[in-house]
């Protein structure tokens, strides 16, 4: 029996066989005799419980989201609507990325619960990067995840009507825009009671930071973006914790902060936890590899995701720009072509702009936050791990105030190897 | 008995005492014998009817929505949901800034009706300046009323879980911004099947700006933030014809294209519709009057909306910054009251360019589009109305194109004033 409009209750591995056995879309993935089926929690994100089920014919993931964010405890309630926002998240990027995202196969309202494809032999890719493997496409697949979500989702592909519609859809997910409002865009410029960072080490940088006007007012500009810029569907979280990979593939997982915002900030975000994973590479050095030429891998898969984003984002926009926004009727069809490339400029150089904005304010938020990345927390070395950190808030502070004047991405990875080659602290 | 929940059917004169006079709220104003009631109808908008209708003990207005486009009939269907969030947007502006719209005494769902005061001896504002009258505060209240309903309506003052569910709320009314999509922000721009201009006077200039690539990209740029950057709740509509006047009293009315988007439109709209009345002059010039103290007291106005917006929104930002955005806790209490000036002055910047370019926009297509405006309409010599006409398209072309190097409204009355002495055609 499905747990399709019972009251809610929290799964554990005893009782999945019995709460799902019954369900068709899974018992056709396990084998019908849930008896034979085992459970793990295998969770290691801040907000959901996760659990592989595994039956006589295969694997299945079963998300369910808490009532609360599971890396506080109760005292921080989270609506379980979440579930139901990631699950209309991860249809919609299924159809307009068909591949990249783990294929559901069950959704269960009431219980906050999605069961969908289990990725083998597939690992988180922070920790890939963490571990020094290379995964061949990754900055294609990537870029075109980015260029094909953020076009196909807007009003410059969307009929207008069904974008003002899901636009209401998620408006609805303000719990967790509330979260990225509060701990991206506000905490880490200011003493906030759930920070912490790699202390005294950085105290200095911090403190210098924290009274820094100019990029407190640029913070906010962003901020304000994010929260009324409502251009496409984004991910809402799309940082290297979000994408699982194989040897050559990639697949984003966890679309629950989705909103409609600002096209430069998946992109923004994605890119940032790739120079974080930059920085954070001589605190994973050995004898035997001192990770500079994994460094440099690192930065041209960068390279290749902006790059793989402009010209697929390119590509959709003289072939499928069916929206209302720069319409053929006006451009193309009254043979202005030109004006069509000219526009296409513009909203990338805008994109690019914001991009490296919202990338520099989640450097500072994964180094002064509540939410620490893996990259720099795994080094155990607190002064290693304190001069990887202040590169990173360093380039962030760069990327802020200067990314109206950082014209390339060569003239950002020009600046990221000078501050890399520095002793901040 | 009310019609709440009866399927919809138009009022007309004779059935409006049956059909509202059981209506407490309206025998309250009328009196409660509906047979003495008398009703006409004097809607000249575009969309809908309204209907005065008179009591033994006063008046009410009684507006309904019809279920398709008054000025162009059946064959262009429109929701009657429009008079829900006409509805809406009266009780917020209401509350926002208090007495600037007409007093909500009954409203009706599923007729699609809205009963309000009854503004009397007020005016159109267009019509009164078509007639050279002059209105003591009015740049003072307009001004008031876009930055007190602009302010408070964005996430510089709401709740943001209250924003986003009145984002929500409006998305749904997709249907009338449809109809500023097309009609104001692409029709005009090339040969539109509703489209009209004055011909053969405007031909050449006609076909010169929809030539015109860099101002087709600009437009489309302005576009694309007027449906995707839900700043705040705008009236959608703000133009003279939107406002009632008396002798020192203006009451803005008609806000059924309420939706959320740009701090910029409202008052660009607005300030675009005094442009227009300026270089409508001319031709409502007499022998005795050659309107030219009456251009001057116009553009003292529309400098007075501005320069009150400004004060008054800086005033808001001071005082009532108790959104999301730019918050004290990150300004002020850190001692940065700076950061929070430098992030005003960046605002109002924004907000000023982008006022500049809604405002060309909407002179455009005013003059090239399908809804016209009877300061120019009511110019019976066309070649005087078209010489009117030009001069508005150029500045309009002017406000789009260089609205980021225009830095005053005093250089914006240079060029208005050079453009209104040039013979264009």
């Amino acid at each position: 029996m499905s747990d399709q409009n019972t009251t809610y209750e929290p799964l554990d591995v005893d009782t999945i066989p019995s709460r799902l056995g019954s369900i068709a879309a899974i018992t056709k993935r396990l084998g019908t005799d849930a008896s034979q089926w085992t459970a793990r929690e295998v969770g290691d994100g801040n907000l959901n419980f996760v659990f592989i089920v595994t039956g006589p014919k295969g694997s299945v993931i079963v998300k369910q989201a808490l009532p609360y964010v599971r890396l506080v405890g109760e005292s921080w309630p989270l609506p379980l609507s979440r579930a139901f926002y990631e699950y209309h998240a991860l249809t919609r990027q299924g159809l307009r990325d068909p591949q990249s995202v783990p294929e559901v196969f069950h959704f269960d309202e009431a219980q906050a619960l999605i069961v969908m494809e289990y990725l083998t032999p597939h690992i988180i890719l922070r920790y890939s990067l963490i571990g020094g493997n290379r995964h061949e496409g990754l900055g294609r697949r990537l870029g075109e995840f980015c260029a094909r979500t953020l076009f196909r989702g807007s009003d410059l592909a969307m009929d207008a009507a069904d974008r003002k519609a899901d636009l209401a859809l998620f408006a609805g997910n303000g719990a967790l825009c509330d979260i990225t409002e509060n701990l991206v865009f506000s905490d880490p410029y200011f003493d906030a009671e759930m920070n912490r960072h790699t202390t005294p080490q950085l105290d200095r940088i911090v403190a210098t930071l924290r009274a820094d006007i100019d990029l407190k007012v640029e913070v906010q500009h962003l901020k304000a973006a994010f929260c009324a810029n409502a251009e496409t569907m984004l991910h809402g979280d799309l940082h290297t914790g979000s994408v699982m990979v194989a040897a050559d593939e990639a697949i984003v997982i966890d679309p629950e902060f989705v909103t409609y915002g600002p096209m430069g900030f998946d992109i923004g975000m994605l890119i940032s936890n790739f120079f974080m994973a930059y920085y954070a590479q001589p605190g994973h050095a050995s004898k035997s590899d001192d990770r500079t030429a994994y460094q440099d891998w690192i930065l041209e898969v960068t390279a290749e995701i902006h790059d793989v984003f402009t010209v697929e984002f390119s590509r959709l926009w003289r072939e499928e720009r069916t929206g209302i926004l720069y319409p053929k009727s006006l451009y193309e069809d009254q043979g202005h072509a030109i004006a069509s490339e000219q526009a296409l400029g513009h909203r990338l150089n805008a994109i690019w702009r914001d991009c490296l904005g919202f990338a520099g304010i989640e450097m500072h938020r994964r180094i002064l936050g509540l939410a620490h990345n893996a990259d720099f927390e795994t080094i155990e070395n607190e002064n290693l791990r304190a001069e990887c950190e202040a590169r990173a808030l360093v380039l962030g502070r760069q990327l802020v105030i200067n990314r109206g004047r950082l014209n390339s991405m060569a003239a950002v990875f020009d600046l990221a190897k000078f501050i890399g080659r520095e002793n901040l602290l």
